[in-house]
């Protein structure tokens, strides 16, 4: 399986609140050097760097504003603010209006939905080599490649066309999605195995009926990101019918996981797709410091070893996973579960 | 004039995410001690303890959900949490949805708006105690004073029905509004001076006839709340054309502010009002650290003498103000242009 990475997610770190603290997030560069590691020791020597994403393709996923906003973001806080993370601080929230402030603390509520995250001096140009690297690995399965596996830092599926949170700033998925989109895939699915519902991926494709959306997750009530992901979401207007989630409750083991995982690739399969696109979480590990079901380490090769039954041109994008140790063994399971590391 | 007080605020410390960082909260227990003493000096000797806002007054202006929310929070979060503050780190943002979910951090978000405030272990003693002097200093005016200031820390303004937020827990203004009305006031008014729009008295009103709202404040497209306060949010239902928001841009002085004032004046005493809530800001003034108009000390006799006009039992009821050594200053000179301290 082809590997696409880049060096530049390195310099971004983020802050983020958590239990009345903030604390540096649990989404550190440490967590695609144990992919990386993991990777070269199991074999998985076909590797290439990314290449730009166009901008053509960052415009189909997100707005002008929000890419603008992003740019930006960091010079316009230094201006004017010497706290050490760009950070907003109030919402859009239930019964408030949605109309565009025109100052940067306003914007960054705006354009978010979580004080997990933050942006700092290098965050755009690694949210932009996530998405390079999601995008170059897309183009490989367009040119002929069966698989490949998208090392993507930061993660992409909590973005939606105009919001950042949940660590993500760019939809790497969505990326990949419009590469193979263009690249000739008619019909591209979406399968999201992180624990955390992909509001972003959801909230993306919601209207469309060429990309279905299938998301396996704890269940919103109980879990991150809580205001999204409840099986009544099913998709609108083109979409209706192409958007399924299956919420799981906390504590839920591997056997339940692995049938509902059966029942996400029975309905992709009538989907009658041309390509998939994997939202790749390992959070799903019963070591994750912040997640709780209980998959372990072994289960990730029955997870690929599920996927590869699709018989799909396949892009596998890093999502999360914040058992740093193991975060290399866990993803790398997936991937040797999916087909051979030298193929 | 009645002065309305408690001590219980005093054990209410709350940590806000500002500029990236997690600091003390501008709002502290030295704001309402500030008032006090500036008000002892000034010869307001008529004071009164406040006596407890009963739960029927509560759950006129909140949900039942939220008070239960309030009270519970700081015990659920201590058995789960070593952190500091309970506070939340997602909110139903732009396009999420708001059904409410199960678990505290969870419902951290989706009853709150803003990350300016946390509950602490005081936070409900504090909030409900704030509630009471607002409910009594209306009690005093339903009784017969002319007038009476609720010294209410924490502020109020912001709270909506079910949210927090903006250093707020419970709307003390709608706490006072709904004892006005219960005490026979058949028409009362809200005048919401404070320079950050009150979303939260706006919302609670927004469908009534019987409580016109107006506030002049910085305008939203610059300011916290950012998402509420424009000039097209007019009412709806019966409430259609009883909420008029006069926002101003940042730098505004005290000769337009005051222009801006008769014209509020002009619309309540349209609204043939019998009683009169003032949500007594001061962060207009020119040294507030948070905020951006240009009153000085001075023009808040101004203020004062512009309320008295409307010739109605008036209360006063403490909302923002963070230029903490002149806070004491400010307020008492709108009380003293409102009329006699010993009255």
């Amino acid at each position: 399986m082809l590997v696409v990475r880049s060096d530049d997610h390195r310099a971004h770190h983020s802050l983020e609140l958590d239990g009345g603290r903030l604390i540096p997030s649990w989404e550190g560069p440490d967590r695609a050097e144990r992919v990386e590691s993991a990777l070269a020791e199991r074999g998985y020597r076909r590797t290439r760097h990314a290449l730009p994403v166009s901008a053509e393709v960052l415009a189909s996923v997100h707005s002008p504003a929000y890419l603008e906003f992003l740019v930006t973001c960091w010079t316009r806080w230094a201006e004017t603010h010497d706290g050490p993370a760009a950070m907003g601080f109030a919402w859009p929230a239930r019964g408030f209006r949605s109309r565009r402030p025109e100052d940067l603390e306003g914007q960054l509520g705006f354009h978010s939905f979580a004080a997990d995250c933050s942006i700092t001096e290098h965050t755009w140009l690694a949210a932009r080599a996530s998405a390079s690297v999601a995008a170059t690995a897309a183009r490989a399965v367009v040119d002929g490649e069966a698989s490949a596996f998208a090392l993507c830092r930061p993660p992409g599926h909590h973005a939606t066309a105009d919001q950042f949170g949940g660590y993500c700033y760019l939809n790497n998925a969505a990326v990949a999605v419009e590469v193979l989109r263009r690249g000739g895939a008619d019909r591209v699915g979406v399968l999201d195995i992180d624990y955390h519902h992909g509001n972003g991926t959801q909230a993306i494709f919601y209207h469309r009926a060429d990309v279905p959306v299938i998301s396996i997750h704890a269940d919103p009530v109980q879990a991150f990101p809580w205001f999204s992901g409840h099986d009544d979401e099913l998709g609108a207007g083109a979409g209706e019918g192409w958007n399924r989630n299956f919420p799981l409750p906390d504590g839920t083991g591997a056997d339940r996981w692995l049938d509902v995982l059966e029942l996400a690739l029975v309905a992709l399969e009538g989907a009658e797709l041309d390509a998939l696109v994997v939202s790749t979480g390992v959070d799903t590990y019963e070591g994750d410091p912040i997640s709780h079901f209980r998959l372990q380490s072994d289960d990730f090769f029955r997870v690929g070893a599920a996927i590869a039954t699709a018989q799909l041109p396949t892009v596998f994008v890093l999502e999360g996973g914040y058992a740093t140790e193991q975060l290399g063994t866990n993803v790398v399971n997936i991937l040797d579960g999916f087909g051979d590391p030298q193929s």
